[in-house]
């Protein structure tokens, strides 16, 4: 029985530990997290028959001026949650090489082994890196990353899409606060080389860079850029590292690849999505289904519950100015007229171009004849 | 841009408040949650087909002994995430009748308009009183409690079985730390006027009860009594109120009424489980569903990810004494040889009989199928 | 050794429960919350030399349109960590009376018991209420609220004022979202018979009336004005009830009493502190104690640490209109050059005039010397 | 206005951001937490007059089998609220050299800078590794790494003695789950050249050497003994890391030092404390001032409340076996009738022998005379 009874005790306070062996007076030890066994679920749909998959598509090491080992960044995405992580080290700058030695190649060998231990998505990148005007651009699914050591950008990203990779110009807006981009940009986005930015990099937002997404038909993208810790950077309680999400055919790096090349990606810093108008609708409708749970005929008025079953939260603006919070996980009641089933919501959250939401109804009507 | 701006700030910011009117002098508000608007969502999955309807079967309000209006009752519940309430005074005790006036459905009555307003399910019940070894009794689904203030609680019994009432025993280790009942309690359960017990009242867990569940036929409750507030008894950061789990045919007091008789519950106190072994093992196994993510031919293994999507950890105990916890609302990653693939677990906070754990196989054979 | 090991496991898992007799199988029962023993600590400091007495000036009950019992009042109050309340049932809306009966000392009476037992402070209170333009006003430190109960508002304050109350104009704002005074309200403050008025009530701010703190001498209040559960519209996890900070020579109600006629208060909303310049300076710099950590003669700079040892975060503005975070308990590392020891910070979450904020040095000079 | 409506929101919505500059279409750039400027505050009192320094004296970098570089140990530990860290490489041990290259010091060299620039504590230290009987020791306080790199543990020791170190005995229990030492560190003990021993390390508690520090007066330690990240094995949600309090005459490196030859520590894991009684005692009556709130003549008892202002619960226990949990960061109320004053209570997590707990009276009657 007092077996029995420290089990209850124990499965009653919240479930904190649990032993590897049964402790004695040489050892008491707590195995959980020793190993680092458990991870996050991360709560947003799959939209339109593909898999979201949340991807974190620029990362550092110390084998260029990160400063974690490439199996931490194996581990960080894992335990956040993620599908798939990209390590992207400078191919031109290595502040640590007095102490840190290795090739081009050698944090992404690295960080492959811990990927296959654990089956988890490790996308091989790197990143070309200029001051501006060329600036910093993602090279992800390269071949050899010896290679692209040249002297120019541009070739070095002409040498990326001979290996097939998928070409990204990073943070528009730093480091001088501008969002700007080179006439090379331009080109490689037009002759399709440059098939993605970011519009959230670290802690920044660009606004301008929403609408390069639509002017150049850019795949938005949501990077961490992490050198540090993540936990430091987006500590769990406040925060959680931008990501791309990926609307992948399947759970795989070629279906990781083939979505980024069709440019279906939506970006997602903390609460706020950028993304074509099509995935950005899917995706909202996705994560709030509604049920009707009184029809009060005297006072012509339906009540809704609308269930944000998702980790984000989307704040509505009707036309009179009043704001509406759908909190991520949690179910939000709501009276509506008769004669207001088809009132259209701003969306605040939601960033379909430059400074422009999305506006949307709520699908009341629906609901009804369920 | 200005506006814009904060928008984005604003809903970066973790999506605290929203505001019914644009802000001035006069009058910043935040509306939220003066409409008590919002509910959480308790992931706990459906199975065999049945609606996993979360209920308390078991509350007090200022017309018995208990200290909130009946609409708090109503709100709480709401609020908690709950699919329905029974507000059950007691018939017999009455100390603040001093001040608080009213008839025994009074409670009921005036709970009932807020539940209509907002959709929510209320059963109507009322609590039969008595000094062991006649003990309390709660009668749910009633038509009078008035008609059921008579002097013996036999007749009481009767008289609430004759409205068609589900009859519960209550907290039976209660007041004297014994948890007893008595020859009358024999009698109604083999008559099958006693349909229910608790095995968990407020804070309490009575291990005995687990025993009669399976004895008497009885289905098993998770009540939390409350006569106070729920946040402050279970406050939300580190308990849940105790619930019972109804598998309903339908989400309507008819469905709750029809699983009751039928005796499909399953008693909830924050990370206990206790029911008869065919439910436990399915709500075990929806909860927990498998994917192999790496089959490690070199070390004859394989890894599987098991993802517990609901909000109730489970603990996990092997032969030989290891303990793996599968935290709610995580993934937990697992070496598995491939010789034991059919190893069984006992699952510690599972419980099917007095000290009896549900030991079961979990199933990776299968997940290697998909 | 068994129990030994549980005894650690136990104390190791963040300490979420104790035992009051040692379980069995007939019961196990975790006592702790169940007597409501434990309460929160705020960190607000104490100021030139006067205890800072958290207050919340403005509660219903039952025996007016409150939804709880007396007793919920002072138990929600001790618990969350307040040093006193007052009940202030209305004079003359009594929507409850069908069903509660009682006069209007009834729920101060019930609650005083309450007070009584667990030694909290209890201010005995009343609201007087009317429509607009004369509104609502609280009288607090009343000798019997049934001798106001009189047909004209301006006799009930001269009634309230007879028996010693202080009066307070309570929510500007409300109903019709305009922060208004009448003629008989500054009569009344000309006359030093209204002393307080709220500048923060539930979930509202009135910046107009942080204007008539100063041109009327009225002592700031912020009120819960709660009729539901503090818990459903503060919820813990995101938000504190609005309280009056009352610098008291002593820890008693003729403390707070003197203190309320001297007029030294602030009021305090979540994170946003209104008073006279001079306490809520006093109260900046008490908050926030500075040390000297790094002198780096090379770049002519100090590292400071500042430590926020309170709950109460500030939010920093400086020339150049880059924000600093000093967020609550815990410590901000800040490089300050040689020459910048005397920038003056404007404190955007300390309000001292209408729209009007602290602005003020960080004491670094003095730093220096310690 | 709209500006100041834009802060009164922003400072209300529990201040999650702040703002590098005034963000626009470029850019919006969030800065608090890239520059790590934030710490948390532990807390734990001061006790006799000594500073109570938080260190954590065992920690790897990519140095030896470490995946960090050697700063992030320095901000980890900033961060974490701690006073002290030390970096222990292993003198023998190298499993990155084919990529990490440097001598034996380079890794506290890196991060000494890091700790210069903020102002935080780093004791050079590293670790002599040897399979056992021989085991692993830390050496703080070296001066040179290099130097100890000789064949023989024993030699090793002696040479980092004849620099001045702090020779501590790891992880007794690790690898075989015996807590074992050998001839050679009993005879250490005795010539006074090993000083300390781990009673936790990792998530591991040794029981047994809590014997050992009083049988060889060894200073007690708590060590992370980290390789990957603090957030993964110690989540801020549910943990903290093990850390050794030393009880210094000032806050500085000679105080620790002083304080570590003068065996005056503790060691804390998450809610356990070891140490020599003399000290358990002063911090247990250090956290827990107590107030008489109420002198009930009636019912002959006083009502108390003990206000926990520290980071550490604790679990008292009664001569009946019934349990009381002083919960970190709360106040506990109790009632003791005027018989019961000098009841003596169990600290169930206060560790002064090997199964042997602090027995201690609270202090009520001091109370009463305040």
């Amino acid at each position: 029985m007092k077996k029995n009874f420290f089990i209850l005790c124990f499965a009653v306070i919240s479930l904190s530990v649990t032993w590897a062996q049964p402790p004695n007076d040489d050892l008491h030890s707590m195995p959980e997290y020793v190993h680092n066994s458990h991870r996050k679920i991360i709560r947003i749909p799959d939209i339109q028959g593909f898999h979201t998959l949340k991807c974190d598509l620029h990362t550092h090491t110390v084998f260029s001026d990160g400063n974690v080992w490439p199996t931490i960044r194996i581990n960080e995405a894992w335990q956040d949650g993620l599908d798939a992580v990209a390590i992207t080290d400078h191919v031109e700058y290595h502040p640590k090489q007095k102490y840190v030695v290795g090739d081009l190649n050698t944090s992404n060998t690295i960080a492959q082994e811990k990927a296959d231990e654990i089956g988890f998505l490790l996308i091989k990148g790197t990143e070309i890196t200029r001051k501006k005007p060329d600036g910093h651009m993602n090279a992800l699914f390269i071949q050899d990353a010896n290679k692209i050591k040249v002297e120019k950008a541009a070739d070095a990203v002409e040498e990326a899409y001979r290996q097939g990779a998928v070409i990204m110009l990073n943070h528009p807006g730093w480091p001088d606060n501008k969002s700007t981009m080179d006439t090379m940009h331009i080109r490689f986005m037009k002759e399709g080389k440059i098939k993605m930015v970011e519009v959230f990099n670290s802690k920044s937002f660009y606004p301008k860079v929403v609408g390069w997404m639509n002017e150049y038909n850019l795949a938005p993208a949501a990077s961490s850029d992490i050198h540090d810790l993540i936990s430091h950077r987006h500590p769990a309680d406040t925060d959680i590292r931008p990501m791309t999400l990926v609307l992948a055919k399947d759970r795989s790096l070629e279906g990781i690849k083939e979505a980024l090349l069709a440019k279906r990606t939506l970006a997602f810093f903390n609460q706020n999505i950028v993304g074509q108008k099509e995935w950005v609708q899917a995706l909202f409708e996705a994560c709030l289904p509604i049920k009707m749970v009184v029809d009060n005929k005297k006072k012509k008025r339906y009540t809704f519950e609308i269930c944000n079953n998702s980790d984000i939260g989307f704040v509505l603006k009707t036309k009179n100015g009043t704001e509406i919070l759908l909190r991520p996980n949690s179910i939000y009641r709501m009276n509506i007229g008769y004669k207001s089933l088809d009132t259209t919501y701003e969306v605040m959250n939601a960033h379909i171009d430059i400074n422009t939401h999305l506006v949307t109804r709520l699908p009341f009507a629906k609901a009804l004849h369920k």
